[in-house]
């Protein structure tokens, strides 16, 4: 553990909504990073942090929610910036705060899809990350940059795909999800919508998950991403569970693979990070389940404190080659706790000017 | 409505559980069929139905809650069973009754696969009806004979699948369901397993999902089932809603078909049923619905008295051709309606011998 | 079933909100009252009702939802105003209304506590209606003025508790409720704090369950109410139940009476309503369930369309003298019933001036 | 920590239960105890404990799972019993354990009422641990004897009450539960009677809740307790929620004491166990929250490890003196963590003979 002279310092945008709160609780006890500066909405600038925190939140250390609120307008110090944004305020504070020389990492959508901007899974395509060089002259700071980490559904999905694409290369992809509440923010869905019922909908999450998958797998070439070449066929749901995004996955290889080669080659998985010492690091990224039932939400979301993803039922498609289902917390794997791996790695290797 | 004496005498066996007191409440008023017998395990036998039955089926009139249960074993008068036995006794009783003469429609799943026993859903295919004549050797009985209809999670989906395998043949189904409690009968899932949580596995569910739509959807050759040339993917997974299994379905067809195409052949249906009189015809079969997030099982289970199938959410499918939701009453259209508008139909077939 | 002439013109104000649409689904099929004017927040004026209503109130019919909404600030021609604004709105806009001549039936808490306005529940204290008298010069408008039912929780407790006060005189009551979702309003509260979850407290409500039945069972004594001279201890909780309020009520009389007697007195209640032909009269107004584990919400909200009260596990309390366990449904019985019941009344009293 | 030669070695019956499986878990790291033996269910006798455990269970240490369990009937070497049988084997089965020189500590409520027998909570009664005196003849067997803890719903409710009663005397209780699913242990209540719905009854329960705190809260007077002298009055309700109790209370005194008394006297409750050392005891015994719909059962259920009693909502009482809700953790505080920490505090005090 660093002294706190030792810590980076961070600053934590979106702090008071459920993504910044989850990350501020990660970040309460990190051995590397120290939070100094939070801000959310201008409106509640200038205010207590732990005044707007839920229930949660107003738990956390007071180095942390006796902090003032600054405004997403004012200039920030921390040379490493944490991102939970709305999409439509992160696209011009991330890119501004970029071009004052930060690196921002980002959960928010704005820049996923940016040929420039890496969509990075730590323990799946590390390599991504040089895209940063890339950026360099983009936002006109010289050290700044942005790294963003996939949507909540996208992110424990991609995990097991990553393995399986490598070993028998993924031709396409069916997938039904079945999301948690928590994945749909503050205040998040009506509890008189989800009591005896299920919505078969989520705004703009259905083409999410067709998209990034394949950027995230795709290749670096030439200073930019090739996305990979197959397709994925997406329906999202929401449930009413708390956390933990569950998805029934059907996929189609470009060699046929038996279900124990499937197994196998999940459970064979090596994290790239191994030896890296990055404090977030899933232990494992993947863990196969053999019960019938599993993974559940409530009984499997914690596994890896949150970073593990879980995988089941794997047997053969009818249809395709294999069929599966794969959990994930979806704000820690699937936001927070993406986003300060994807810090950590930057970190690691070097890219945090300070 | 005809007098109690013109009333076709019915038994119903597995009287007090679920599907049996489903179908108990659907009798209460119906037009044609009058119960006057009922059986259950056989320690029930002897007591007053009512003594057996839930906090819904107690509700019922006096007519049939004074009944007395008689024993699995006994000998039954009314010419028509109706039958929500569990699959290991239905095997048994059920063709000892079809062997003395009665016509005894059946939720059970033991005789589905049965090559001269109709697998049967009025208003897809009325046709297989013919079956019976392949039975009148078979059970010893003369004029007996078996009719079952689907399991619940199939019930609704081959309503929406069979008019696009007549337009556009289908070639091959992913599905993934999202399947309510009563489905599972008494007692059930335990609520300390479903709050908070999904259950992504239904024991046996899946592989009847995948076999009974081609035999539904199958031609009747000299006198025997020859099954529709598709085939079906199918993951089942328990949600915590009361009544309504939904349905996220992906089909690939013979010939391509736009999504303005399967609204429109959906809308199109023509129910085979139009025109003679059932009492549990679904009016209509089928509703397309508009809004982006529906069917939702609470809003949308009821439509057409629990007998309506409703479709939304049609789209182009990445991998297949398109994409839809299904959803269905499973206990009306699912089960109990779906054996009462079974035997309806026979009587008005001419196969109930009295 | 009077000729669309004939029938009594009504505008509904808050026609959007969760009770507005249940006042409309109620009106729907009513045989007195037609809907002519609807309104609600200021924003949606000039709106179609429709594009304005939750998937329940699309479903009503279209001589309902193509109505486009005036705003509250307009003048009304409809001389019966059924309100379900909330209460800072209804303060200004009842008060003008009735001042304009019109009859107001509000569901807001605006006026309830107002020594003037009767807290009508017409088969507790129909008498009370006379108030109407000493509103003549209040408003400046003549024959306008203006009637208020109970808060949801309110609405079912008083009817039970009623009968008990007219026997054995009341001195003291302790409830705790257990409050359904509905009672929110629209958005209500999230889904993510009623999952795995209750919460021990409601924002304004106990007060009104300490006061307002003191006031509905009060005298009207010299065109004044007298309170009722008894007090109640209220908790008021939110549980995950879409609609039924459920309250554990013990009871102090002035005069012992024993549990059995509590009962009778509960069966034998004769509404006061019995032959003035109101279309919304409870039948019955209330229940005594005999079964010790109800009532429970899902089991009986429905009782008597949702007019009735049901009351169950009537027994001895250890420390005052009867304990038992009330439910009522807090829309129908607890809010847009509650308005209707009272505008038939007045009505059939002859308070609308037309 | 011991090492596993000095640690006691514990026999755990009732193992494969709800309240057994989370004593399992309490007693897989603890300090002092080892598990040697464990038994449940006869049926069971001869199996792997892990292969009749639930999923929490399963993922147990080895040293407890592969533990082969033992019949009921059997001989038990380990001095210290902690048992979580049914109460009608607890009967005879603790008596003969008794009898053969063991201390029992019994979660069960087969002796509860027994006076010879302590109803022991910790940090309340401590002292009445020495009724194990007056047992030192009873069951026949020298150093043998029985300890119990409160049912489930009066475990968390008396530490709130005992400094209470205390300070100003209490007179009267009257209490209603809003008790979770795991309280029913398994398989507990039906997932189709708990959605959308509450039970407003548990049997036996509510007898409990209205006599034991009278005897935890009595004096020890010549070898026997003497009861408190107030009344309980008690409704227990089942809602939707997975663990925690919540009770709503108001109370009587034989003085008056203002909420902020009553506040003041919880605030500085003074644990009698602090600098015994005691692993399992209570940090802090009770935490007075003040945001106004506090303690709810899924943010507060965990204080302290689920041994702290949450209380909050505490104000003047319109009829009674004061009201105010508590919240304990059911399966911990009422159960598991309850007979640990009875053992611990037997343990700490000498009685158990090596």
């Amino acid at each position: 553990m660093k002294t706190p002279q030792d810590m980076i310092p961070v600053a934590v945008l979106g702090a008071t909504g459920m993504v910044g709160e989850q990350l501020l609780a990660l970040l309460a006890h990190h051995p590397w990073f120290r939070v100094v500066e939070v801000a959310a909405s201008d409106r509640s600038a200038g205010q207590r942090l732990g005044a707007r925190l839920g229930a949660a939140g107003r738990a956390l250390p007071s180095s942390i929610v006796e902090v003032t609120l600054k405004s997403l307008d004012d200039a920030f110090e921390a040379p490493l910036v944490l991102s939970a944004l709305p999409a439509d305020r992160a696209l011009e504070v991330e890119a501004r705060l970029a071009g004052a020389g930060h690196l921002v990492v980002s959960n928010a959508s704005a820049f996923r899809a940016d040929a420039q901007v890496p969509l990075l899974v730590p323990d799946v395509n590390p390599q991504h990350l040089d895209l940063l060089d890339a950026q360099r002259t983009r936002w006109g700071g010289g050290s700044g940059g942005i790294i963003t980490n996939p949507n909540c559904s996208v992110a424990g999905l991609v995990v097991a795909l990553a393995p399986l694409h490598q070993a028998f290369g993924l031709r396409s992809v069916v997938v039904t999800t079945l999301q948690a509440i928590s994945g749909a923010g503050r205040p998040g869905p009506a509890a008189g919508d989800l009591v005896d019922n299920i919505i078969p909908f989520i705004g703009n999450e259905e083409d999410k998950v067709e998209r990034e998958p394949r950027k995230i797998l795709g290749g670096l070439v030439d200073g930019a991403i090739v996305g990979a070449d197959f397709t994925v066929s997406a329906t999202c749901t929401r449930v009413p569970v708390l956390h933990g995004h569950t998805a029934s996955v059907s996929v189609a290889f470009q060699h046929d693979a038996k279900p124990q080669e499937v197994v196998q080659v999940l459970r064979d998985f090596a994290s790239p990070l191994t030896g890296l010492g990055l404090p977030t690091m899933p232990r494992p990224s993947i863990e196969v389940l053999d019960d019938e039932d599993r993974p559940q939400p409530r009984l499997d979301r914690d596994l890896g404190n949150g970073m593990t993803v879980s995988v089941g039922r794997i047997r053969r498609c009818s249809v395709q080659h294999a069929s599966f289902v794969v959990l994930s917390h979806n704000l820690i794997r699937g936001a927070a706790g993406a986003a300060l791996l994807n810090a950590e790695l930057a970190v690691a290797r070097g890219w945090l000017a300070r």
